[in-house]
């Protein structure tokens, strides 16, 4: 085969790509030859090169996927088939084949390409996602809509051996052979999520790719070759029988999949070879395909965690080493990170638990000074907090490191084996709030309402990394569960204190005594709220706790002011102020309140301070939300708080 | 082997026991030898029907797992050795063997024994279960405690094999191999969860019972009579390579078991030499187990289905025959199950999903109807509702029919796959609110919380039968998703009417004007609360809409009285009466509001008029809290409605 081309270097300007510019569609790349495609493979990898070093964004997935995406489009007659990306970070080339090559320099960006498929910019994005492992029952789901509209098209869902490791992937498997339909899920193994892989699956895979099969498969390729069933059952039983110890698919077989593979994703003749075969099978198919993430740029082959995803590159890095580079601030999520490393260092019964984020979650140095403490679960969230229940049961103290979002796969975990027992479980949830570039399906808009209503839980939202700090202690040390939110990215830069101790459970911090005006913050809009409550004089707390709350200083706010203001990173609906108002309305106490928070919508991407003001959530449109509602009310707006 | 006796009737007398009567602890069982084990398995089994046919409640499962119960408490040391039954519908006879004999007549029973074990019942109960596939999980987590505290105890999970179809039990198998930890999962495989199994991997099963290995494995049995690891391991190549097609538990040595089985789970010798076997192995051991669900018992072993759990026997069956049947009223789900049916015959695009609960959830007839729009995805919440919105992005018309406490299992999938792509599903939410006998695993008290902070979502609680019908007709013809939610058992046999026609979204109905108090029902309550709007000439609103809100309704209201009520089976926080305050809050309208609904505390298990009794939910409850709270507003309660 011919290999793709290795680039040592992201390209700074455009690349000459006279093929690439010609396609506008598939339909457009299924009029190529052989050695055309070869060539558009290389024009793509090197236009993909310099997108995403232009924007920034997911990166070693879509070098990965690069031959496999010409392929795909090839032989299926997108978008009337229907193929469905898992998680989406391999997105990308697709969507420069798909009539959105140009708007590549948008994505990421506020009203430009999402950085995931979604159904509302293309046709050709069948399904949207974010989330992984949700490929497979998306796609039976449309394969099951063709058999009963009796159209012949075509499911395909392309899923990473990472993903297949949660456990809704398997369920969909479970079910697919079931109904027989004419679903392809292919396998997109390149022994990587985000993080390194996990787990008897991960095993198992890395033992087919050993095995002898791996090299002979494209001589014989009988399965796929063949379509006479009974031929093809009379060969399979034969290899079956004289395959020895290692038999590649074998899983899958039994779960009642037709298995192909595995063959190498980079090789695009044999990828082209075998779809148009597969195409032709009726009944679940199963194709194994080995690719390498980072393909064919030599920095990203040899780190793909490392260019997961990429920041945009600067035009002028020459300048860039002249100037001293700017102190960085503290991430959140080092906060917990380095919070982590010392409770475990006081206290030889931590145990730090992630679904396949250590990186993300900041687990790296934790994992390396505790590696018999440490458990990455792979992408297994409901495994991960029932399995920190298990452990709580017998003394050990479980550290849930996850993100709002992805909680959201372990509700049920949380409360019927965490909070009905009552068990000794924190979780550390990190990128609540909105998110940024990601968008919807990884904002964390909801766990302060999820949360709020099962019993037994303590709810703490830090406003700043010492707060981070003393809260996740305050956490640990509450015998129960209990739960510590923060957002994504960096904080105000609050000098952090050494000490492990707890705070008091349910009482706030008050910031400021003022008049007229009381806002009650909870996390970390505290800090944009701030210059409200100065220039104002009114009162601003710091309430720490989301539940319990601090019913005594809220009633006490409610007595000596003539507005409460409730300010929050999450969904109004059922959030942390409207816990205030429950407590306000089942105590008998009437006062104006002013609920600000997260509205009923989803929010599309964008950067986090353009999401802010688009939302209000920013100084000007808190300062102008508290106007308006004063002026509503009759009150004068009082800048000089002298006045009562 | 001695097989069991096989009982044809349920013992209306307490049967003779005098073995039993003497193990107050298993302690006491290990002190037996072989004849008598098997005579107390004997007697075992007579006391639990005895006992299940005074008090009612799960059976089949129980008498299927009587051998293994006994077993497994002689071989391992419990409660030192962990032992943790999966959903645990079939913990009766371990109870009854861990020194709750002489409760067994108060199971299921306010203040008396749970339905599923309990870590607060008994220190043998090592974790409380209810929802199924979670044993795999809490038993690894145990199994790394144990070994953090380099403590010899053993964690053994006994997982059925419905239960393995989930998700959660597969991301625990594909972690537990990597832990290395002495962990031991029993498939204790009777083909049967609730409903008939689904799927690949009860294909799988299938076949592994149909293959000669499974008749010959006692005489060979050498993975579990050896332990020379070179041996052993020289043993497994050759039959590996030998096996031919049919190779049990391949799939579980590959995700890193050492699979041992399948055996007879009635043989109690050989039970009791398997496990005392294995007890001396370390690391990941997998044992398969066949049982007959209902075992020993002739109408359950030919009806395990109608037999999963029996209503107790009334003690003069003669007398009954007698009496005219008491005409039967519908059940909710019955009315959802018609409507299912019916709409079903007006739209064919209609699709119906349940996660293997085609009985309680009342798709019987619909599945044998509609059999080609009819999926049962085995127990597999997560794949349930993305399955659905693979089908909804093509223009089928799925239904997800989920009890509320199990969806808390598809939270994320509902999130992240529905509602951001606003995608047209309709959840028809069976055993929302309290449950009774089962308890809080399986109450449904969260779902207007979780759901209602979700974009995109119409959310619909119906008051009665009627309703019921009418309102899942409005979320079907509504392009978007929605939810309906409806509680166990009947309602107040309001009549239905045929029509599927929709009702106008975010309409309240107007039940009577009348003064001073407005209370809104969401809900089945309003039934419970009319008496008190009569007598005391209050006005009274069935909400239908929990979101949208019926604004125009509701600010009416506060203009025309003193006092709101609000009325649901839901927790407080964040339901529906919390999104009615939220309301009147960014209105800036004050009144004094009452809301009624489910108290933050998880609710222990009782008869459903017990629990409403004890939350303040029955009607005499409901007046008392408004009365006090009018006198605590300085209001006299009005019982003539005549002043004003």
């Amino acid at each position: 085969m011919q290999k793709p081309y290795v680039f040592q270097e992201i390209p700074t300007r455009r690349p000459n790509t006279p093929l690439l510019d010609r396609i506008d569609s598939p339909a457009q790349l299924r009029l190529l030859n052989d050695s055309e495609l070869l060539r558009l493979a290389h024009e793509l990898r090197a236009f993909l090169l310099f997108s995403v070093g232009q924007t920034g964004g997911h990166f070693g997935a879509g070098l990965g996927v690069v031959e496999l995406t010409i392929a795909l489009h090839f032989i299926f007659n997108t978008p009337e088939d229907r193929l469905v990306w898992d998680v989406g970070h391999q997105a990308y080339p697709h969507k420069i084949l798909t009539g959105r090559r140009e708007q590549m320099s948008t994505i990421r960006q506020k009203d430009g390409l999402a950085a995931f498929p979604n159904r509302d910019e293309s046709p050709y994005d069948t399904f949207g996602v974010g989330h992984s492992s949700t490929s497979i029952s998306a796609a039976l789901g449309m394969a099951i809509a063709a058999r009963m509209q009796e159209k012949p098209r075509k499911s395909i869902a392309v899923i990473g051996d990472g993903a297949m490791t949660a456990g809704m992937a398997f369920e969909a498997l479970n079910h697919a052979a079931d109904t027989g339909t004419d679903l392809l899920v292919i396998l997109n193994d390149n022994d990587m999520s985000i993080s390194h892989n996990v787990g008897g699956l991960s095993n198992y895979f890395a033992k087919i790719l050993a095995s002898k099969t791996y090299n002979s498969v494209r001589d014989s390729g009988k399965r796929v070759l063949q379509s006479t069933p009974g031929l093809m059952e009379l060969a399979r039983k034969t290899e079956e029988h004289f395959k020895g110890m290692v038999a590649p698919g074998t899983l899958f077989e039994e779960l009642g999949f037709n298995y192909i593979g595995p063959i190498d994703g980079h090789d695009l003749p044999l990828l082209v070879e075998t779809l148009g075969n597969i195409k032709e099978l009726s009944g679940p198919q199963f194709l194994h395909v080995v690719t390498q993430k980072g393909k064919g740029f030599a920095p990203a082959e040899s780190d793909p965690i490392g260019y997961h995803a990429i920041n945009k590159i600067e035009p002028k890095p020459k300048v860039q080493d002249t100037q001293p580079p700017a102190a960085k601030k503290l991430k959140y999520s080092n906060v917990f990170g380095q919070w982590l490393c010392d409770m475990a260092a006081a206290d030889d019964r931590l145990v730090g638990i992630t679904p396949a984020m250590c990186e993300g979650s900041d687990l790296l140095a934790f994992s390396n000074q505790y590696p018999e403490r440490y458990y990455d679960v792979a992408i297994a969230e409901q495994h991960a907090v029932t399995l920190a229940a298990g452990l709580a049961c017998d003394e050990a103290k479980p550290v849930v490191a996850i993100y709002s979002t992805f909680l959201q796969r372990a509700y049920d975990q949380l409360i019927h084996d965490v909070a009905i027992q009552n068990l000794d479980v924190l979780f550390a949830i990190d990128r609540a709030g909105l998110v940024g570039e990601d968008g919807p399906t990884h904002a964390g808009s909801f766990d302060l309402t999820f949360l709020r209503c099962i019993p037994n839980m303590v709810i703490m939202a830090p406003s700043d990394e010492n707060e981070t700090r003393k809260l996740l202690s305050t956490g640990y040390h509450h015998q129960g569960p209990s739960a510590v939110r923060y957002p994504r990215g960096s904080g105000p830069g609050s000098e952090i204190e050494d000490s492990l101790e707890a705070v008091e459970i349910g009482k706030a911090r008050w910031i400021r005594q003022g008049k007229k005006v009381a806002i009650l913050a909870f996390g970390t809009l505290l800090e944009t709220v701030k210059p409200i409550a100065e220039t104002n004089n009114y009162t601003l707390l710091d309430m720490r706790f989301v539940k319990p709350l601090d019913a005594e200083a809220i009633l006490n706010c409610a007595g000596q002011h003539d507005l409460l203001v409730t300010l929050e990173e999450n969904s109004i609906h059922g959030g942390a102020g409207s816990g205030v108002v429950e407590l306000l309305t089942q105590s008998a106490v009437s006062i104006p309140t002013l609920l600000l928070g997260l509205p009923d919508q989803f929010i599309e991407h964008g950067k986090p301070a353009e999401l802010h003001a688009e939302v209000g959530l920013d100084t000007a449109g808190i300062a102008e939300s508290i106007a308006q509602r004063l002026e509503l009310l009759g009150m004068t707006p009082d800048k000089t708080g002298t006045l009562d």
